[in-house]
């Protein structure tokens, strides 16, 4: 593995100097190539899928492995997308002059050598080497093991592309070692990369951080809550609450616990369980919620429990400080809301709750990079250092000061 | 030191919403308490000065540990002047409303429980137990043994003050065991610690960089270069050179190796050589060098050595590309300089070599909080991510995303 990241490492500066439009002609290219390859890559995704199906795998597995053709007119679609966003490499984020007479400008730069480990959904193969070629990253990826004909495949075409137009095809790299030995190998290897990006479940996210010495940033699970002010409009919280939990009950960003204010606990939490119950939601609730309906007790580990599914928690409180106290216990720092018409109170909560999103009167399902006008997603941090919450093209990249002298020496 | 980190967390959320105003009172009260406490101490420093020759520390060592009165008016100076920083929580970094209608803004708070190891220098205790004050973090210090009576007692007339005025003390931490195993253990408590600053010896932070579960910046060493090109002015270039390398060698900014075009060699080689030499500089030489000066030959070794002293190394190189491949080499990604009239030239070099800091006919010497208007600096970075070179008060703060809605649901 050395020699292969020493590789990844040695073209670094020369994929950071490229230029914009070649780097956006490449893209384009490979999108074109995407397509033209479709049935090589369908090929291999037929061998992945056979094999998913001797292993058992379930249902909804093997649909977010499967490619089409129209699956793989949508990879090419977003790699264009990704070729037409903003250059993130070359922004000035700050400048200033200082007393000495120095110029000073802080500028975006590429990362260097970023590393992604991610699952199942073969898609992503090609969303991440664009989004890493963008910004200037040579990228080492690490899919699923059940997609790896389908990887290959698709991070071949990219590579030939490359290779045709005279790029070293090694800009975009899939790990060679795809045991979890190579990953374990690969996430000490501080020397060559730059920046480990973890997707997936819980243990995967353990393993990476606690044995990493190449810095870390993590996609792990969202326990999201939305807290019902005795001030809210209940009439918009049925709205935001089903959404919160129904629209999409698999993504981090949905809700696994409501806290309600006892003051409107005995109108709201009836109104709102019925609903929920309606369209196939599982509520439970605590003590005081088993006054108003009937539900199972949540117990501390429902309330730690990201569900990825339409189970829900409700919780009665006395007052916001109880709710931030559930919240700073049992919450993730991922995305939180509350529902309030005063303006006191939503100001408080906004300040109050440490993490990636606070919403006010809002689902916390926009928590999102789409949803926030990033036009494509690395995916939802929840680091608290260099990227938090909805990760886009522009945290790919770090800074340097270029300093500007005229014979400057200090004094 | 699980119920002692535990405390610290649990301070976050007062410390991060506390008022700008009351921040500003209790650090000017604690600048006054140094101050008013100047006797304790100055004892307890007499018991680290006293330790300090039995164990035959160095004349240097005994000096920076070493307070006086001045010294310690120095330190409440230092904590005024913090106090009189402008406010790093709340400020705005990036605002705007998506078409969904959902009002984003991107505000920057505090880290949270923030870590600081750092050695021998008493007065690192109040600078860093302030700045973290200032930011809204809750820091744990642990300073070095040699010191330990003297940062006890300048923690403990801050947390006097903090008490005296109803404010929790443990808001300003020393870790309470001293020992490497203490390290060991702190640097595996990501639960409660959200960032590890080790400025020390390379030793402490390849320790802290392998073993750390918890997120590091590090400070870690700088071999610096100057490269003199041919289109250089020599005259300005003679100034600068001795600058980077003399006016402060035990500085991580200093130069350590200096690259000459071949075009000029013949001419600076000589000129500047002497130069460095007559203010006492050491010099050795690459094979080309030593066809122009009488030196030893300059090692892989010399040129991956931060000497933190007056010797230099000088390289002569056939072309910027050279150039920047001895930098890349052997550099430390600190501070970079290139001295050249040529718009070209200064533009391709700043663009293309990776470091915190590059520089167009400057001294490198200028990599440094103060001199880049920061006011109070934390140390300088050598991390790619979070905070890249001089580290401001801005720099310990993270950010969250404040969204205000309308009832906003996602489609």
């Amino acid at each position: 593995m050395d020699a292969f990241l020493q590789k990844a490492k040695s073209l670094t500066s020369f994929l950071a100097t490229m230029e914009p439009q070649q780097k956006n002609t490449l893209l384009l290219a490979m999108a074109d190539a995407l397509e033209a390859h479709q049935e090589a890559i369908l090929e291999a995704n037929a061998k992945d899928m056979d094999k998913g199906v001797k292993n058992t795998l379930s249902a909804a597995l093997l649909d977010r492995l499967k490619l089409t053709p129209k699956r793989i007119r949508g990879m090419a679609q977003a790699v264009r997308e990704i070729a037409a966003l903003k250059e993130p490499v070359g922004r000035v984020l700050e400048g200033w002059v200082v007393p000495s007479g120095l110029r000073i400008e802080k500028v975006s730069i590429p990362i260097g050598v970023v590393a992604i480990i991610y699952e199942s959904r073969p898609n992503v193969t090609s969303d991440t080497a664009a989004l890493c070629f963008k910004s200037g990253n040579i990228c080492v990826l690490k899919g699923g093991k059940e997609a790896t004909h389908s990887n290959h495949a698709i991070a071949k075409v990219l590579q030939d592309t490359l290779a045709f137009n005279g790029v070293d095809p090694a800009c975009i790299s899939l790990l060679p070692d795809e045991t979890r030995e190579g990953v374990a190998t690969l996430i000490r290897q501080d020397a060559y990369v730059d920046l480990i990006i973890p997707r997936g479940g819980e243990g995967l996210i353990r393993f990476v951080s606690q044995n990493a010495t190449v810095p870390v940033v993590k996609h792990d699970k969202g326990v999201c809550h939305t807290y019902v002010d005795k001030e809210a409009n209940l009439d918009q919280a049925m709205e935001i609450v089903l959404n919160a939990k129904c629209q999409r009950p698999s993504a981090c960003n949905a809700l696994e616990t409501l806290l309600v204010h006892e003051a409107i606990a005995s109108d709201f939490v009836p109104r709102i369980a019925a609903a929920l119950t309606q369209v196939g939601a599982k509520v439970k609730g605590c003590a005081t919620t088993q006054q108003f309906i009937h539900v199972d007790l949540a117990t501390p580990e429902d309330f730690h429990t990201e569900h990825l599914s339409n189970a829900l928690s409700i919780k009665v409180v006395a007052d916001i400080q109880e709710a931030l106290h559930h919240i700073t216990t049992y919450g993730s720092s991922h995305s939180e809301a509350i529902l309030t018409e005063n303006y006191t109170t939503a100001e408080w909560f906004l300040n109050a709750v440490d993490a990636s999103c606070v919403y006010v009167n809002a689902s916390t399902r926009f928590t999102d990079g789409g949803e926030f006008g990033f036009g494509a997603e690395v995916g939802i941090s929840t680091n608290k250092l260099h990227a938090r919450g909805p990760m886009g093209i522009n945290e790919l990249t770090t800074y340097k000061y270029k300093v500007y002298g005229k014979g400057n020496v200090r004094a």
